[in-house]
């Protein structure tokens, strides 16, 4: 999507040398614009680890590429199976729970022990790493080709007149390589000269809603406007909301989502006041195989210093300040459940289903 | 309540000069506890203005003890009374929407004005400060009795363990006298031995919660955690919340209840989940004539300022630090509207009732 009117993406091949992979190192959004080229596989794994890159595709994709480092590493090295098996295992350990990575990595690992020659392996690894990245781009482009009918749906309702939509944390092209997933109806309704406007939460405790969801949307020019996680509920009582679309970790087959922390009290307003909520997913966050999602899908506890702090600018320097007393603890769990009951539907690269295991079988042809 | 050990209220007279008041100066907390003398009418109009003092009850009892000192300066004026208007009409301009800012300021006029004597004025306008604030007190003490009970009864039912209490915003001493609305409940069950532990919903864009309600309960030992405002819901899907109590600035006679934005959210989550939840408040917060409050209690519009930027502690100095990016706005919606319908009840000065009109009415003998 497109930054001070030009069009980027995540992750990109460098130009005139191929072998350099550049990013937008996203610690430092929305202040400053900082981009970084990877060369090595260290570089890769010290970006996913440190978080330059966040998001579950992106940091598949990332991994990918840092796998294709490992085969350009390898080549230099006596023992080039334990080199490209150790890069993986680096790789692996920068963010132990992100199923895309491994995803990724053993993707690319079945790929390079495939043939011997070095050459090859290179080759086939740059083609691979390449395929899932414009395989991301699609599965994003396609969820917003689907979306974008209901959102045209509730724009003629209303004769033309804005389109509010209301979205938590970032599923935007930031954690993908291109469109998003739950910001791809948004994207492509604006491009097509749908008025819409997006309430953004700014998604406490890392703001990823105010720090980079506003910001895509900001750079692309659509028209939004950030708000504490507080107030979405008083939006939707007066009218102000249409619907609300959000991303997800972790759907079950059952139709739960786990999201960011806080999607649940914005289903449980959306329902109370009939405004549709809708979860945009690629089908790779599906699992199959949980039925209870409240019960069954563990939730990550992060570290309190992220509730007791936050991150900001001060006097274009970007400072940390303490927000709580010396005394008090928090505690921090990334994620909620939504159920099932509180999902209008869920938007994914194959189309439009309801939340129900039924419809979710059908839609991918499993039984 | 207590500080370090010692107890304290949040305004108080001087033990040697009863013509100057002490107070907290609010806006440092949780970072630097800061004693400050109030001396003038100009005094206690910039501690309301610049929200040294902040808290419905506590605006009032402020502006009560700035009249006092109105009628000290007015006795060296030429004309008493005009300077008298004049002082209330500062006094009234601080915070333009504060009932109880204005409820106090009228009474102190008219129990000002019954007489000439200037002496007799100053002694009555003492006076009337020290009953307001000796009211406010009791009021607060009250609801704590009442509430109590509802935490008592939970904690037989756990067979004495841990009951975990969530509140959101600060309806605590520092917006009172003492004790507080919300927390007198607690203070007193904690006081008394019973295994209390509170969710601190952090509760932005201001983080009352973070900054006074996690410093209050700390400060007099009792067992709290923060949370952002996103993490409630999932505390009450995993039965980690017992009950739910919050304040009101505003209480319908039909039981609808406007509190710190947010608000709604928590108890959609606590209806959700089968927590009770309770609202606790002084008569005074009624609304008498009100019937509907999402359709007709106005919900004041805030700086955007106060979602775009946060203040917190950086190596010892305070700092304010902005989050968003430069080119995007937002919106700052102070409270939100809490259904009747969602309330499990009223906890009040005079006892516990039902949120609807019969049950307050009959609780407050109004027909």
């Amino acid at each position: 999507m497109k930054i001070d009117g030009q069009s980027y993406r995540s992750i990109w091949l460098d130009k005139e040398n191929n072998s350099l992979v550049n990013i937008i190192d996203q610690r430092f959004l929305p202040h400053e614009l900082k981009f970084v080229q990877l060369k090595t596989v260290d570089d890769a794994a010290r970006a996913i680890k440190e978080m330059w890159v966040r998001g579950a595709p992106l940091i598949g994709i990332t991994a990918a590429f840092g796998m294709y480092f490992a085969t350009l590493e390898a080549k230099k090295d006596t023992d080039a199976d334990t080199y490209i098996r150790k890069a993986a295992q680096k790789l692996l350990n920068t963010r132990p729970t992100a199923v895309n990575l491994q995803w990724a990595v053993k993707k690319q690992l079945c790929k390079i022990f495939e043939i011997n020659d070095p050459s090859e392996r290179i080759k086939n690894a740059f083609n691979l790493a390449c395929q899932l990245k414009m395989e991301d781009i699609e599965v994003c482009r396609k969820i917003g080709k689907f979306g974008i009918e209901l959102i045209e749906e509730i724009s003629e309702k209303k004769a033309g007149k804005t389109v509010n939509i209301l979205t938590h944390c970032n599923a935007g092209w930031l954690a993908c390589v291109d469109w998003g997933t739950a910001t791809s109806p948004m994207y492509q309704a604006h491009d097509k000269g749908i008025d819409i406007h997006v309430w953004v939460d700014e998604t406490r405790p890392r703001n990823q809603g105010a720090r980079l969801t506003a910001w895509e949307l900001g750079e692309h020019g659509i028209p939004h406007t950030i708000i504490t996680d507080n107030a979405g509920g008083h939006l939707m009582q007066h009218g102000m909301v249409d619907m609300c679309i959000v991303g997800t970790d972790r759907t079950t087959i059952t139709g739960d989502v786990a999201n960011k922390v806080g999607t649940y009290l914005k289903a449980l307003a959306a329902k109370d006041n009939n405004v549709p909520f809708y979860v945009a997913l690629p089908s790779s966050t599906i699992d199959w195989k949980i039925k209870d999602g409240i019960k069954d899908i563990p939730i990550e506890e992060r570290d309190q210093d992220e509730v007791l702090s936050i991150i900001g600018l001060h006097e274009d320097e970007i400072k940390k300040v303490t927000l709580a007393p010396k005394k008090s603890q928090a505690k921090n769990y990334g994620f909620d459940v939504t159920p099932a009951r509180l999902v209008t539907a869920l938007i994914t690269e194959r189309g439009i289903c309801e939340a129900n295991e039924t419809s979710i079988k059908q839609l991918f042809d499993k039984k």
